[in-house]
């Protein structure tokens, strides 16, 4: 039992370890020596947890799978409060430690024989579901469809996310996202 | 004269296989053999034209930026009007080959210390400054800044841009670009 526990301490801290250093550094850039420094747990057992280096990625993807598809606080609400959900959502993805992991890792995911291809698609399908289903309930103006909602509003939130990481004292995300709530509710036909 | 227009041809041959290439493949995985290959020219002369890799990545990168931050067509109308062009221009953004690979590039841009950080930040300065030009001669509805408009008509282009390039099969550009129209409508006071 306590071996056991020992182990999934270990995978824990190898796992945190890899993620930082994913997102700072990279997949490519990343080496088994960097996430047994960061983590403090031996190179050599890295691989008894993980196998290979794509075996890591993979358990840091799934690993953070379930903070980004199941953000607190249920379904947004089927009505224009349900914006300022939407948003918060969105504000709270950008600033996830996360998503700069998300977006770093986009350059691996692209290829379709990428280890974490479908993984990735998967999750960028979960959150444009959340959206949708919310448009889903509310009367659109002419030309938005609760699909088109879905990828814009994402898509907005990984633009607005790369542009703040690039630039971040040029790019006040405060005032961005003041622009994108008139935008999204322009894109609802008040009730 | 002769040698001089050869030297010219090759260079452009270099650098158009190059550009395919690092859209393709990401700029890591491509080497000189790969860009000999595609191009036609010796593998010896590509360090005789640009150096090392790094110089390749940086004569890319400045090719590009003319057909990048100078569309055709003059800056979007000061009316509402200007709301066709600068979706216009968005929308062919996303679909140059090129922008492949100003997302591919990201990634080798974001480290302050990349010899493409400068040019790659400009060109996303130069994107954002015709939005906010264009946003600062029109009546903005309430919560919209020119600057938010500009981070965040770039943003979302560039996330609908990522979600198609993941999943081309899922991304319906037209009805994102139609969601996108109305919203940048409802972001303008009707005059």
């Amino acid at each position: 039992m306590r071996r056991e526990q020992t182990s999934r301490q270990s995978r824990e801290l190898i796992l945190r370890a890899a993620a930082e250093l994913f997102a700072e550094k990279g997949y490519r850039q990343t080496t088994f020596a960097d996430v047994a420094e960061r983590s403090g747990i031996s190179r050599g057992s890295i691989p008894w947890h993980f196998g290979g280096k794509e075996g890591l990625l993979v358990a840091v993807l799934e690993h953070s799978v379930q903070e980004l598809l199941q953000p607190p606080g249920g379904l947004p609400r089927a009505d224009a409060d349900g914006v300022e959900q939407v948003l918060e959502e969105a504000e709270r993805f950008l600033r996830l430690p996360l998503s700069r992991l998300f977006v770093t890792l986009l350059i691996e995911a692209v290829e379709p024989d990428s280890p974490i291809h479908d993984r990735y698609v998967a999750i960028q399908d979960g959150m444009r579901a959340r959206i949708q289903t919310w448009a889903e309930g509310l009367p659109l103006a002419e030309g938005v469809t609760p699909r088109g909602l879905a990828v814009t509003v994402l898509g907005a939130t990984i633009g607005i996310h790369q542009q703040w990481r690039l630039t971040p004292d040029r790019i006040d995300l405060d005032e961005a996202f003041a622009t994108l709530r008139t935008m999204l509710v322009g894109a609802l036909i008040a009730s």
